[in-house]
């Protein structure tokens, strides 16, 4: 069985029983290693044999993770009160290393059972990076141990509305266990406004008409060489606190209206001779920001604007695509510039869930290819994967699993398994046996599509 | 005050406390009725006075229960520990008298605590209809005694997915200490589909190209005269079983395709000069349904369809107006002839919950106004209020509650409060009070309007 991500049921008249399944085995290649990585090896193999008994043999141990989530799914339960497994031999890999789900703690919190059982969701569907973003303009939840002001004024509520170092470590270890790797964003220099409530200066103070500050705020004020001491001690602890190789440093929607209003900002511009393009402000901040990140070992993901401007970036440099949410020539246009010039990409313009809509949407999402675009192979190689993403604007803990799943995993299918499998209408029985299954492990998921019903919806209670 | 649905939290810092409340009264005019009803008194005065202490009175046991329910919101806690109400003097009563939810538990099964919870958060929004569309083509969820093999074998499982006789009563035992009318639906001569499973000779044959039935069923065959006994019967337990004077007969939406290829039907068209008009058929079909629940002393609630084909109606009898969700004209034009031929009428076209758009759509649902029709003061006075609706193709009990609160919040208040409160804008911080209130006290419920918290959002937990 290649290429399908969820495994239907056997179908129990068809069944003959050969033997009872006495031994279950994992194995896996190498050393045990610590945390999932984007080169991970998730390949695995099963083998249910009425003699040899059932073996999970995962290329790593992160492979066995995915091998043992695929055995679950393999056992269903009789009417007779017993358990069946088919005979079979499944080799399984993913077609992309990135397959990622990002969530928005700072348009509402979401609470730290939410992000447990967002993560127990994304393992049963074999998404394998949390792009937790994790601060932005209306709340900054994250407890900084060098800057603790931030979350104490920039938190909606500094008592429960935080993560703490310890509920930031169980995330990791909770997802680790999982095999999915968490990579944390720091979104600047715009989406910044409630790190001003906690860090004076940081921010660029705009001007009125009348030449005077306005009491409005702007993005990070790039001008002040405090600042960028700020950033490399923040980012110092933010590389420190979480374990992947990535950061994702944002760079997206930087509005340059309060830029324009100051007029140290403008004297600045005058100073290196951009003119009137804040695009080159922009990338000097940026520029900067990437360079403290290098200096730390790591490496970073980026919105496409940072390449859009013409930052100076690091080979291993991943450009993360969203613009043109509906207009695929948008993002395919994007896709072909950034591998062109020899970047990594990862996809999300297709798959933003926050904007729901009525009916089975997970089907567009479904029949979302990131190959559909023009490149050599060489290009195609460098698409890494993509990312749904639910924003938070209109998402909180009541919300976020019963609307993120099952419509994700079309996302997750469409990341994991053959680009043959094209078309939503022959994968909606798959997609009912998994949402019937998560229900069934008491994950609280929508109807996939239109009428019907799971065996357990009627546990489903509030 | 007057107008108003939700109470706004009294400002600590212009408080001065001059007394601590130690009576709070109930009291209410007239015999304790036993089940709420569509002229039921909800009017309620409320007098909170640091000598006399609180006295909550309503014109019948159901505004006592109303005014509780304000009372309750007039209570806030104070970081002192200590909880806090203002003298305050309050005169409230509704402006519509039906004010009405739509649930829907044949496209998914609701399970019977979602269906609690409904019943909770709807009390504390002061609708006071919860209208159950119980049954319908995918599903026939409802026990019926008389007829055990409609759920046997038209429900989805009749083991876990069904309401039996005690689920039914507790239902309306707990909508009742609500002040919640429950008014079922039983949609006929279409939306059958599953009336047919467990009742062979119900629904019509439709017949192929060949002159053959070909296998598909469509509406009620009201042809065949075992029909209505069965519908008689069938109809004979539901107002037994359900305790409100009004029934809802549907009649919405019957398709005349399969009808017009069916030998026999065509037959009957003939004999009684129908020509090639089909309503002529469906009213043949109501006329007699709504004869058989006038003689079982039952007022009936129909779709608009109903009226428009000129089926010969009770002069008590709904007309409930559903076309034309986005377009007011299609709406206001069909209240104005509703109510111009005398009937009353429920509107509920603007309020299709389910037709989910991103962002805040509460407002425009807030903006819908049901005396915008051309029509007399006394056309305008048989405008019984409305309904908001929650068909449940993508609806089960993992998001029944979340998507319908708050949302549906803004509905209430239009129809409970004055015409004079009209904009949205000046509804939200209202609203947004209100819902941090339901999330305190354990109503998982989405965000109201773009990014924000509530005091409790951290405890929202899957």
């Amino acid at each position: 069985m290649e290429g399908q991500l969820f495994s239907s049921k056997p179908s129990s008249s068809s069944q003959s029983i050969v033997g009872k399944l006495q031994n279950v085995t994992v194995r896996y290649d190498g050393q045990c290693e610590e945390w999932p990585h984007l080169n991970m090896m998730e390949n695995y193999t099963i083998v249910v044999d009425p003699i040899v008994g059932a073996i999970i043999y995962g290329r790593s141990i992160w492979g066995a993770i995915r091998g043992l989530e695929t055995f679950s799914q393999l056992i269903t339960y009789s009417n007779q009160n017993e358990f069946l497994i088919n005979t079979i031999k499944i080799k399984d890999f993913p077609r992309f290393k990135h397959r990622g789900l990002l969530i928005d703690s700072s348009r509402h919190f979401l609470p730290i059972k939410t992000i447990f059982k967002t993560l127990d969701s994304m393992e049963m569907n074999k998404l394998n990076v949390l792009h937790w973003h994790i601060v932005d303009d209306e709340s900054f939840p994250f407890e900084s141990e060098t800057f603790p002001e931030l979350s104490r004024k920039g938190s909606y509520d500094p008592q429960y509305h935080v993560y703490r170092d310890e509920d930031v470590n169980a995330i990791l270890e909770y997802a680790r266990q999982r095999a999915i790797r968490v990579v944390v964003e720091f979104d600047s220099p715009g989406h910044t406004w409630s790190w001003g409530l906690g860090q004076p200066g940081l921010l660029t103070p705009c001007y009125g008409p009348n030449g005077q500050p306005n009491g409005i705020f702007g993005p990070i004020d790039p001008t002040k060489p405090n600042n960028f001491k700020f950033i490399r001690n923040l980012f110092t602890e933010i590389a420190s606190r979480f374990k992947d190789q990535y950061i994702h440093l944002g760079g997206d929607e930087v509005s340059f209206d309060c830029w324009a209003t100051n007029p140290s900002i403008r004297e600045f511009m005058e100073q290196h001779q951009y003119g009137n393009d804040y695009t080159r402000l922009e990338s000097y901040y940026v520029q900067k920001l990437v360079n403290i990140v290098k200096q730390l070992n790591r490496s970073y993901v980026v919105w496409q604007e940072v390449f859009d401007h013409n930052v100076t970036l690091k080979s291993d440099t991943v450009v993360h695509v969203w613009i043109g949410n509906d207009t695929s020539s948008t993002w395919s246009t994007e896709l072909s510039k950034v591998t062109e010039a020899g970047y990594q990409a990862l996809l999300s313009s297709p798959w933003y869930l926050d904007l729901i809509s009525y009916g089975p949407d997970w089907r567009k999402y479904y029949e979302s290819e990131p190959y559909s675009f023009d490149g050599t192979d060489e290009q195609k190689r460098l698409i890494l994967g993509g990312e749904a993403a639910v924003w938070a604007e209109y998402i909180n803990g009541a919300n976020m699993i019963s609307r993120t799943f099952p419509r994700v995993n079309a996302v997750a299918e469409r990341l994991w398994s053959s680009q043959r499998l094209a078309k939503a209408n022959r994968a909606v029985g798959r997609f009912r046996t998994q949402a019937c299954r998560m229900i069934k492990l008491g994950i609280r998921i929508q109807p996939i599509d239109g009428p019907g019903w799971c065996e357990c919806d009627y546990a489903l209670t509030d």
